[in-house]
């Protein structure tokens, strides 16, 4: 893979933050995007913007062949059977919110159990607590290994006659985990329990197909794979979303409307209520296309060395404490000893590092972390192995600085 | 108004479509943007695009101060007392579902009432039927006049103290009725009712001041005001918005989160779950700017010219019928006799001439006005008066045309 050539395809790269050169290490919470799905934006607005799906003009039509044309191709990007499955969304949450609210409320019950993992962002656990609020239902947890892994044996226990609703993460977006969603969802159907992936911190990393996953649902949001802000995917096996109602209506989500009832138009735009983000949803076929020609296995091997390197780099430094299990996606979450992670992300970024302190959207893993917050260092397929070793110098640095103040 | 200079910084507008130069009467389905908003958009992606409110890294800093002031370019456009009654929604649609849910859902029951008018869209009705069928409560329509407005006296009659809820456009997206909205929410209020208003079809158009107004709610979408997709608004007053609940949840909405429960953040962040429509933020500030540098009355100014001369010019092409009253906002719906309307539009487009066909989001209004379908015609401040001319020419030769077919 050649870094370089892909670097000059984003823009943003290239540039100086307190004057050094930028370190772009928070990809987990946003990516930066290619020139090419940048000029699909300016492509839309200034050649062919209109509405979709509601007029017989030549910008309409031309508009809407390219939104269901983008369809299209996030289908055959995670394997999907049918472009019905391919619901747009505002991102993931927005994605799990329609699957606990439309799904979860409308089938739930006293004496029902969601099972969910510890390592869940917010976006697919606060969803939960509020189904389980408001149905009756029990919120359940996983138990997680001291290195932050699931064990099956364990998801094997949890699981019960009684659960009907399986979600995990498939990428923990602190610790890198990558969960065995394709066991899970197995032993969730034994049960008779459906399968939710959060597909967030894989979707842009490695090859994803639903269908070998055999999940029932799957989400996952633009902005981290390249594409524009503001849009998401919801796919959903097709008998499921068929059976759903949707959790937004007007539009053109109709089939007849009178006074005082509606019927919907068929899938997937039952469930798009609204005028959709077009330029968006576009953009985010643009985006793929980028990855295709690259390869998601190409990238996901680059980002392996990166994330290896930096384990191995971060774990050889005195004083700090790496989270979660050696085998992971790219991403690493550490703390240094006595310097607050708020702190050390002030420092990197003095030297131009981008990283992330917080408690990355997980505070109940944060708790089991027994920490409040980490730093989070987190690559894309553009970062170079340079840009590691600046991240090790930059913590080194810190230490120092730090070490020297207090 | 220079439309000639202002139409140079739409590029879009500067194109031919089947041979003849483009011709875009479709900007109540939405509109076209300028170059100063496709700029900012690049700007962001190429200089400081990254996540808000999660770090404290130099972009994500530029990028959450950008998009906190896109807000307040907001709050002062439709003159709100505070940003914190600015929540960003994906549109009208999104912000119309959020009331119904969140606000409609939770508060009212068997023998409430919900009040709305026959012209409102999809977006306004539909929400409010799902809200009747939950609770029980009842939903009932102020009666329309035979030209397609609202009569303050059945408005009186129609609203009891079993109204909780007043729900009305501002402006018809099909007849260009513009509704005393600010004489409705006096009369809600009377009765202990709130008042919601549709301003999808207004925000673009006229100056807009929620305060004057003293509507309770207030929705309208960035799309339909030279803005980018993907995102609108929701006005509330602030106690409201304060006593409700998130329709969804997750990401940075929240204060703590347990593993059981959760406490959410001030506003407007508690209605915000998720990565944001960061880039669709920060547009839509630019598209005010840009709005606000010609001026909203001038704007105003412009499109009653248009509209004034379209009206009678369409009126008197014999077997033409127009809808809605005389005075209106900037939009014409016809129809031809004997003509289906996807005929007209097709023939329009035919000499480059955008217009729309269909029922426009508006089935009960559509029964109401005994017809299936009309054409609609819809101006922006970008539109010229040899615009107008074309069209009137354009619905001539349409029926011509058809009139020597059959």
């Amino acid at each position: 893979m050649d870094i370089q050539a892909i670097r000059a395809d984003f823009p943003i790269l290239n540039q100086q933050v307190n004057g050094h050169p930028l370190v772009y290490l928070d990809n987990a919470a946003t990516s930066q995007k290619p020139k090419a799905v940048i000029d699909t934006l300016v492509d839309y607005y200034n050649n062919y913007n209109s509405n979709v799906h509601r007029g017989v003009h030549t910008l309409g039509t031309v508009a809407t062949n390219r939104y269901e044309e983008a369809r299209e191709k996030i289908r055959h990007f995670i394997h999907a059977k049918s472009t019905k499955e391919i619901i747009y969304t505002r991102g993931t949450t927005d994605s799990l919110n329609m699957i606990a609210y439309s799904y979860g409320r409308a089938r739930l019950g006293q004496g029902d159990e969601i099972v969910i993992s510890p390592m869940e962002h917010h976006a697919n656990l606060i969803p939960w607590q509020q189904v389980a609020q408001a149905t009756g239902a029990t919120l359940k947890y996983f138990p997680m290994q001291p290195d932050g892994t699931l064990d099956l044996d364990d998801v094997q226990k949890t699981i019960t006659d009684r659960t009907k609703i399986v979600s995990c993460t498939h990428v923990s977006n602190v610790l890198g985990t990558v969960n065995p969603v394709k066991a899970i969802a197995k032993i969730a159907h034994d049960k008779g329990a459906i399968m939710v992936v959060d597909g967030a911190q894989s979707t842009p990393h490695q090859p994803i197909d639903v269908q070998d996953l055999d999940c029932d649902f799957f989400a996952f949001s633009s902005h981290k794979m390249i594409g524009p802000t503001g849009i998401g995917v919801l796919y959903g096996k097709e008998a499921l979303l068929e059976a759903m109602e949707p959790m937004e209506t007007g539009g053109e989500m109709i089939d007849e409307v009178g006074l005082f009832h509606a019927t919907w138009a068929d899938l997937p735009w039952k469930l798009e209520a609204g005028t959709p983000h077009i330029a968006g949803a576009i953009g985010l076929g643009a985006a793929i296309d980028y990855l295709s020609a690259i390869g998601m296995e190409a990238i996901h091997e680059q980002e392996k060395k990166l994330s290896d390197a930096a384990y191995k780099m971060l774990s050889e430094i005195k004083g700090v404490t790496v989270y979660g299990p050696a085998a992971r996606a790219g991403l690493v979450s550490f703390n240094i000893d006595g310097i607050h992670p708020h702190d050390v992300s002030t420092a990197l970024d003095m030297e131009g590092i981008a990283v992330r302190a917080g408690h990355h959207c997980a505070q109940p893993l944060m708790k089991q972390l027994a920490c409040e917050s980490t730093v989070r260092a987190s690559f894309y397929f553009y970062n170079s192995m340079e840009e590691i070793e600046y991240l090790a110098n930059g913590i080194k640095h810190a230490k120092e600085f730090f070490g020297h103040v207090f």
